[in-house]
């Protein structure tokens, strides 16, 4: 029997899901400060990069992309960072995010910097249903 | 004709090579701080994650899991961190580095906290030969 997949629950706490990935379950980081996205393989005891096979790293790849390409386009972003840490949170997952200049933390790392702005609840709602659109449609399409 | 892959200036400065792998320069940071190596995909122009080709990804995807096995093998570390930010140098590339309880950013992230800690040339020389051995060894087997 397969286990179920588990999230972090710190994972579970600071998010709401957009959608599910060929590998990942794709998340919308609680935070208006920064278009964040975060990537979490549905496998369980998954630590390192390096814990990843060949065919889950091709996955991956393909949604960091897609999910890169789809923050550019919805918020007219010119540049991304993609980073795996996971120095609080053992379990494996990929930050996808937009940068622009002057933005809360720029240029330096967004991790560990000043607080969280939670979004109003009106304003997650429409952002996961843009998010949600557009990366079904990207998976669908390339 | 194609032009020769340039290396930025920053990056030049930053760094020793290691060796050269299927996609990439593979280049030590000049810190003794953390064992940390700076992937370096060896076409012009590129700036972000989703600006490589499937192939590219693949290929760099394998080139972030063997160097962050043989950081955990040569530092005895569990645990790296795989990160392409780019907000101070435009040139994509791929940051490894080997994490450990107690060094000089932990739990946080490593870039923009303190200073650079530059290695005694001896150390450098040690430590790059270290590094290309296991790592030539690594991309021939694996």
């Amino acid at each position: 029997m397969t286990e179920p997949f588990r999230l972090h629950p710190q994972l579970a706490a600071d998010t709401d899901l957009v959608t599910e990935g060929p590998l990942s379950r794709i998340l919308m980081m609680n935070d208006a400060r920064y278009p964040w996205l975060i990537l979490v393989p549905r496998r369980n005891d998954l630590v390192d990069y390096d814990d990843l096979t060949a065919d889950e790293r091709e996955m991956l790849g393909r949604e960091c992309a897609e999910t890169s390409k789809t923050l550019k386009r919805l918020f007219k972003a010119n540049k991304t960072n993609v980073a795996m840490l996971g120095n609080m949170v053992p379990q494996l997952h990929c930050h996808v995010v937009a940068r622009f200049p002057g933005d809360a933390a720029w240029p330096g790392p967004i991790w560990g910097v000043g607080q969280s702005l939670p979004f109003r609840e009106d304003d997650a709602r429409d952002r996961l249903s843009a998010l949600r659109a557009d990366l079904i449609s990207a998976f669908r399409h390339n």
